[in-house]
């Protein structure tokens, strides 16, 4: 049973990739760019992935908002952990389907939304966000684009302790995560997984810092990912010419057990 | 509930990046290496996360196996997907809990396991792998590490075709993925992922060749994933001296659908 | 003796990264831009690398041009060789103090300007240019910058030949330089260096096919390089956001003697 | 006039690029390696560039050594600049022919030789070494490859002061070298370039800190370059599998005239 574009959905509305947009399907409205309109009437009722004329005669793409579309587009205007960096985000730290896992800050919820998505309706998001006013705009994002039953919000500074004990991970993007690294290891299983987002080296060292001298985690590691694309085009095939150099360093540790020998 | 390390069960010994062992816990056995023995008696009935002291006084941290740790230790003498690339096909093609997913080869099973854990209860992974000694090698290998509920295995050459449709992702890692795109199509959603990973330029060209021309796909795209270790040390902070410079480009596309105006 | 800033000469006008510019001096003259204005008379008679304060208020550094700066001032508008590749390209050449080097295409003059730099009095340049238009601006690049007693431009297309012969390096910067192997390996001395600079991988395979079925190049090899800025702030210490993700490939090989045994 | 090889001079003997060997022809004598033996009798007198067949059938290039090829010989078993820095350096100080550079340490004298070089006949290279050991090598190894005549060796501290002004370039590779920018400060002509390479980013914080603070250094910019080989093979072009991660960060600034508005 194939899925069908239907009033009230979100679809992705690509002509080029630095000309998408992801944007509502209303009923009796259309799209406008300068490349032409598109009537929303038009695509109602057919399947994604389909191909449509402006009434301009240039061709786009019609797409379900795939999960990196919905992140980039939730992050527009903040600073956002990037697909790149979410990946070996959920692949370093195991986070799959039914894992508990608290954040913090949520941010855009750009990346609450990339944790609800994999932990699935068996496992839990909790994320804590101290600013009111990032608190709000996350809330509307996540109501948008996430399943709520699976993602607890926290409008709280999470250096007040974390409510939830025996998670699997816990995921800091915060201004000062070495105040925090504690906290994260009473919510944490032993052998489980801190992840640090930071985009300063002085964030890092300070973060390995306060985790080696607490004696509380094993196995400390800070990775830098990097990602280019390759335009392939017939006898034309080359990377491309400018590439993101730096969005934040990840650390990550494993909670040592309280009892050791 | 703390889960406690148990006869029968898997456990990741460390000792540094270079030394670390994942090893099945035999009550009255030891481990062996040559820093000194490890009773596993000593460590049976305590929890995960734990430090403990080898005959000859080194200490060695005794944790779950990670996600990451098992992928690699699945791909030992094997080319296998590594984490870096395993995230970005996991984000950039939204595959997550629920998520059906068919993939070829199954080569030693290792990203079949990082699958199964991502799609959960709720989804699942076909894997097709031709040959007779992987399909084997990796049966075990699964049979050992993953929830195999979710998985099914076929000895069988994908270019006899998909018997899935509907498919929220395909992955191919191939060395002819060209030859695979048209079957990958018939079976997945439309506007939905296909991941191609191939280590030459030339595959790369002939799978975008392939695709372009049948009309068939969309926003065909190639990236190339590195990742690189800052070792964080008071006064010596440095990145590492060497680094996986390449594993594989990865070429992404979405299904169009079959109708188009 | 302290060089000082005179009448006529070429100064770095330096604000910040992005807000930089060459200019000739010109007494009674004055610099402008939107965070005001220089006076030429303020600065002549008195030693580059002073500070000055715009009649704004803003302080501007005075510098003289780097060879990076002219470098890349040069090729403003063009496609230029970038400082890290030309640094590439002297080394694994050794091109120095003395080399005689070929190299075509001119372009906007640009590397022609850091060889002349690098061969010195003893050393000398021949460029080749096909294009009119190409040749002219080089010409009045390189009269203005560079020492045109070892520089010497040919309007005419390195396909017809190398005028001189025993040549310590061959530099290519060519739609086309799998066409122009042959020629450079006749003008080069024995166990020399030819540098191909291609932005395509697929220019770079016909040049290493060529250059391979020829039998006359020994250790051909391909080099990508790539640079990254560290910003170093007290507590704020992080790479640079953007970098150059692609520039060309550097294809190397060293002339092989006629006479094999 | 072509040069030939002849008894007393040096060769580069190449199988592939983990088997290479730089070695001092000796008439009578002979080259072995487990790929065969190669009598210098056969190759004195041929010219280089040159094909041979050892006694097992395998077949050796000779070439003249390169500039890199030597350089990287000199630092076997030491740190030292690699010729991906080495050019960057070059390049984004503008040393060229006739410049007068200071440099500390001499290290194994693999920059000495890259400098000496560069800067030729007319120009000249003061290198400062504080341990006896290293300025013995380096005295060895350079009277070997430089031409001495434009190198000035000294056993000493560079931080008793650089006898040199007016010099158009300092090159540090020191342990400390925030100690020594006020020196080389002094040393230099205004405007002019100081270069300091360093493995670890506190090195690079204290060193951008102390010309900072001191007011007497304009533009400073720290860099890190990347290099990366593809291997062109025919249907088998890719990246090789490892890189180097990581060898210095190299920082530059230049020297700001003493009087400023």
């Amino acid at each position: 049973m194939q899925e069908l574009i239907q009033d009230g959905c979100t679809v992705y509305i690509f002509l080029d990739a630095k000309r998408n947009w992801i944007r509502k399907v209303k009923a009796g409205d259309s799209f406008h760019s300068n490349k032409g309109i598109i009537s929303f009437d038009d695509i109602i009722g057919r399947p994604y992935g389909i191909k449509v004329t402006s009434h301009s005669g240039v061709i786009f793409q019609i797409h379900r908002p795939s999960l990196a579309d919905t992140q980039i587009s939730l992050g527009r205007n903040t600073q956002i952990i990037y697909p790149k960096d979410a990946g070996t985000i959920l692949v370093e730290t195991g986070i799959g389907a039914g894992s508990r896992v608290a954040e913090s800050g949520t941010g855009s919820g750009a990346l609450t939304y990339v944790l609800a998505n994999a932990v699935g309706p068996t496992g839990h998001v909790y994320t804590y966000e101290i600013r009111e006013d990032m608190y709000e705009a996350a809330k509307k994002n996540l109501e948008r684009y996430a399943s709520m039953d699976r993602v607890t919000m926290y409008r709280r500074d999470i250096l007040e302790g974390i409510n939830e004990t025996e998670l699997d991970a816990v995921i800091l993007d915060l201004a000062t995560p070495w105040e925090v690294v504690d906290i994260a290891h009473r919510a944490l299983k032993p052998s489980h997984f801190i992840a640090s987002c930071s985009p300063t080296i002085e964030q890092v060292m300070k973060t390995c810092k306060a985790m080696s001298e607490s004696g509380k985690w094993g196995m400390i590691k800070t990775l830098e990912v990097f990602q280019r694309e390759i335009m392939v085009r017939e006898n034309k095939t080359r990377p491309t010419t400018w590439m993101v150099a730096h969005t934040c360093f990840l650390t990550f540790a494993r909670s040592l057990a309280e009892t050791s020998a």
